[in-house]
């Protein structure tokens, strides 16, 4: 089957796992849900089709295992997501999935090791408000305060998966021993402009970043807008907008490093009243710890000098913190030499999003392809990829399985 | 009558007036209210116990006028507004009234021109949505298309007189002739920090400021808050981050002008989200036009080149623009030399928040003085005025009142 026949079927594919949703034509398929089912019943057939034995585990995960030139072996695995954020796109996760099984039906002679591919359950966490329960349960790190999480309608994770016929007590059978895998590599659209910017239809990802969110609370004084002169002044917001390009300024200053401010609230928020109260939140991503904890660092230096200038005070809490997931030096060099062999200038590029393959770092070495995407757009109706590119992933994770040595690993 | 003995009435009949509210123990009064009658009605026993005639004028203003040394003479007008925003402190507007009675209580010699002291009905806009109807109407610069507004409960305006006991087809009878008036004197709480910060009790106001509002819209790219490089974004509360810092920095720089952006919104909102969308509000103030004029015109030329550097586009619509009212320059020598007799260094400092005299301004020579207020607040049960600051006020108008000459008019 020639690249450009496997780039149409996966597209294909992920047509009919677009149409499994609650809410059409909209795209939207939870953890545990009715679609969730369905969805794992249509890529466990694919997966017989490319000759593998398949299964769902503990926490609902569909699973699919071919052997190598003897059976036992240590598998490489593959895969990503089969869950969705609300009114999504219908490449964000499935790519992975439905590129791995392509290639492992395309893959004919037997490997020097098992492959494995995955459809996680839950990564994007909209019904239970906690992100990567599929992967989480496989790498062995799932927090079991989480089963009594409550979904919307009150119903809590353990009781979801008993009506989907799981039993939840049984999911610590879902985590994988180190010594059974020799890597896990998944493929993803980028959801990021970086490929389409440097023309490249696929790239080589670092890391995924580490982030730190940050919520910041000023209190300056109320005011008259019209009484109050400009140096008597202790305004909220005009010390949250020197610190908005404090973030922006530290960040511009490194490659790689991202920062955002996303929200901002100005009290009392009247045309002719100077803001007494403005609170923010602060994201910061990077590629490695140490810089972002640098900056993270300098960038609260700055808000202590500013609102310390302007005598505005000043509260700031650490909302969330992630380590970066650095991928495997073996791995890159093999994903680049197979991004090379099509021709294509290999691209090293960060991953800002989260994804699977952070959790299953903790477990073993991983590997991300990405897929330039149409604008970056992601989370959206509009994302979208072209079938080219669709076979540029398809072959890269292809050449990457076919010439893949266990004995490389370093 | 001492001053002491003066302020400390005055300050009494201020607690009697705050009594009249429509929700105690909170202070609110609107216009045409049972509270504003009940108001009208303890004031005009005042003026009278002071030798005024009293009369409700067409639009609800109460009146009082005592004539000078030969009936008919023209007047000089003393006077401020009777009603209060929600949840009002108990000076802002009754200061004004409750004093120029006391002043005129307090001069038993009769003058060389009538003294006529008013309480207007409506500064605040509270009921109608439209400010100072009391006061335009005796300017005779009252929009008539004011009378089919609707207040909260659909009342129009021209009902709401009606029930008061007025005619409004007689509204054209409040407006004031010219040659009736010598001046319009306001008595007013500063609503601002400047006396407090340059410890004096009055200070005499050189001009209520000129404004102009501004709504500011700007358009940048949403996004992804891991996955957008620094360099491929377009930001927009960054952008409106520097635009705040470029109306507080355009406004440093110069003396009396300010520059407040009070409502600041953020589109979509999310903490990892890029901002695509940010709306916000520029109200501008100076006591000269020319130097509002160049100050929003420089403000613009900034906005352009911030939004045109950052690839955001940018709408600026003119949400409201008056011009300010200066004050006669012979009114504010008088008011320095009452100041200064009393031992106080004459302050001149403009009025950043609008007052009846504004209104006033179209049709006579105005003067305005202020009086201390503790923190600059108001608009607020926390607005408060000490009696001795209330005295040197009376002080200052009862001075003012018995040296002013007709024929120093400039």
């Amino acid at each position: 089957m020639s690249t450009a026949a496997a780039a149409g079927r996966i597209m294909q594919r992920l047509e009919q796992l677009a149409a499994l949703t609650q809410d059409a034509p909209r795209l939207t398929r939870v953890f545990l849900s009715p679609e969730h089912r369905a969805a794992n019943g249509l890529v466990a057939g694919w997966m017989r089709e490319a000759g593998m034995h398949t299964s769902i585990d503990a926490l609902g995960n569909v699973c699919g295992r071919r052997e190598g030139d003897r059976p036992g072996l240590p598998a490489v695995l593959l895969g990503s997501h089969l869950d969705t954020v609300r009114d999504a796109g219908r490449y964000d996760g499935m790519l992975g999935v439905v590129t791995a099984i392509e290639c492992v039906q395309a893959l004919h002679r037997p490997l020097p090791f098992a492959v494995e591919v995955i459809g996680f359950g839950d990564e994007e966490g909209v019904r239970f408000g906690s992100t990567l329960l599929g992967s989480r349960a496989v790498a062995g790190t799932l927090d079991p305060a989480v089963f009594t999480a409550r979904d919307a309608q009150g119903i809590t994770l353990a009781q979801a998966l008993e009506d989907f016929g799981l039993d939840p007590a049984r999911w610590p059978a879902a985590a994988r021993r180190r010594d059974e895998l020799l890597a896990y590599i998944e493929l993803h659209i980028e959801q990021g402009p970086v490929l389409e910017r440097e023309a490249v239809p696929v790239g080589c990802v670092t890391s995924i970043n580490g982030a730190t969110r940050l919520s910041v609370q000023l209190l300056g004084t109320a005011g008259h807008a019209g009484t109050v002169p400009m140096d008597s002044r202790h305004d909220a917001l005009a010390a949250a907008a020197e610190m908005v390009l404090a973030v922006e300024t530290r960040c511009r200053a490194e490659p790689l490093l991202v920062g955002t401010v996303g929200r901002l609230e100005v009290l009392p928020g009247a045309v002719n009243v100077i803001p007494g109260e403005c609170g923010f939140t602060i994201d910061l991503r990077a590629p490695a710890d140490a810089q972002r904890i640098r900056a993270v660092a300098d960038v609260r230096v700055a808000l202590d000098h500013i609102a310390a200038r302007r005598g505005v005070s000043l509260a700031v809490k650490v909302l969330h913190e992630s380590r970066a997931a650095p991928c495997a030096p073996w791995l890159m060099e093999r994903i680049e030499a197979a991004i090379a062999a099509q021709g294509i200038t290999p691209l090293r590029l960060p991953s800002g999003a989260g994804h699977d393959a952070m959790a299953l770092a903790a477990l073993v070495d991983v590997g991300m392809i990405f897929v330039r995407c149409t604008g970056g757009i992601s989370h959206n109706p509009a994302e979208s990829i072209s079938v080219t590119d669709a076979g540029a992933g398809f072959e890269t994770l292809r050449r990457l399985l076919a010439d893949l040595d266990p004995a490389a690993r370093y």
